[in-house]
């Protein structure tokens, strides 16, 4: 029966801040790699070992994935990075905290960005600080200006069926340490939440979120692997 | 011009105690994951990017990559991993330290398993502490009961051939985080040193070494990047 591991990255910088992240390449803090590590600690003890490992291209979640791995004993699987597991696009809330959002948009905007299925934050200005578009880890790639959560989806769910089901078809134990909205992504299709409801589900950091699925990947149990 | 980028292993614990490592899959000491992150922080000081990575089964060598990516920024990068990269297999020597193979064996004939090209140590005793064969990560891997330097060199450069150098002949800036005698392998390969020669051709921990290759994979020059 293949089994699907999806891990929140821990704590970043910026979460502690209460700061819109996205795609900006916040790294753990000190609480957060200690997260990460209990979550592989977790795995071995449980004896879920992955066999096989994605992540995005942000250093938070690959660094997640390698403190997990290292304490499942299971450093040496191969692991595949790849943007489209990446955070969503905050636009231009990047790097803005609660207050500074508030402040220039309205409470009441923030939530219906924070909340709403399908509407996107305003685009980043041109120039912004937080702008990518010399990273080289984006080169070639169209980078969004913004995203809402059903643009995150759109760009999660078509790797999924190319990249990591086919995985889990062969049998093996995929692990995927990624972000909360890109996690949103795979729980929203595996678990048939509805638009309304997916934008009010939070993943927790660092727990083991474990789905047990049949030959066509339909899920049939999914758990916190803490509660096992 | 491709550029490819090999770096040795930080100190292991058993580097420390001057034991005979192998496949044994011994960690880096503290010491050890300095050097790595050294190592990676030349990289970015002199600019020299690697684009795609390569590393062995083994924690110390997977562990010295990953801390190089991450002082270098790169550790968003494709890596593979792969056991054809892993150290020399030290057979019957694996976890004997300096005094105890002296005892065992005599001072002459351990001068000639460590100096000799083709003459591989005794192999490792059916139910060695150090077996592998229960090492999932070796599971459908004819793992070798000993290795000559010839034995190692037969099975990295057919990987280096069939996986690394097309990476080179696409122009990616390839980096290697391995271990002395499989990276004695590659340089044997790309600087064309004699059987005679290799065994005494050290290969210092967490000192990148550079090759520039022309495009059909020659070495047009060889470089420790702590000395440009």
């Amino acid at each position: 029966m293949p089994k699907l591991i999806l891990v929140r990255h821990g704590q970043s910088q910026w979460n502690l801040e209460n700061r819109f992240t996205g795609w900006w390449d916040v790294d753990l803090t000190a609480k957060g790699e200690d997260e990460a590590r209990a979550a592989g600690a977790l795995l071995g003890a449980k004896g879920l070992l992955p066999s096989v490992a994605f992540t995005s291209f942000q250093t938070r979640a690959i660094r997640t994935l390698h403190f997990a791995l290292e304490a499942a004993g299971r450093l040496w699987i191969p692991e595949t990075k790849d943007w489209r597991l990446n955070e969503r696009h905050y636009g231009g809330l990047t790097g803005l905290d609660k207050a500074e959002t508030a402040a220039k948009h309205g409470e009441d905007q923030v939530k219906i960005w924070r909340r709403s299925f399908d509407i996107p934050p305003p685009p980043q200005e041109a120039g912004s600080t937080f702008d990518l578009k010399a990273d080289p880890r984006y080169a070639g790639i169209a980078i969004p200006d913004t995203e809402s959560l059903k643009d995150t989806i759109a760009r999660v769910l078509p790797y999924y069926d190319s990249a990591i089901a086919p995985q889990l078809q062969a049998g093996e134990t995929v692990i995927i340490a990624a972000h909360g909205n890109s996690l949103r992504a795979l729980v929203k299709h595996l678990s048939g939440i509805s638009d309304a409801d997916i934008t009010g589900l939070e993943i927790p950091t660092g727990q083991p979120i474990v789905y047990e699925l049949d030959d066509a990947l339909n899920a049939v149990d999914r758990y916190y692997l803490a509660e096992r």
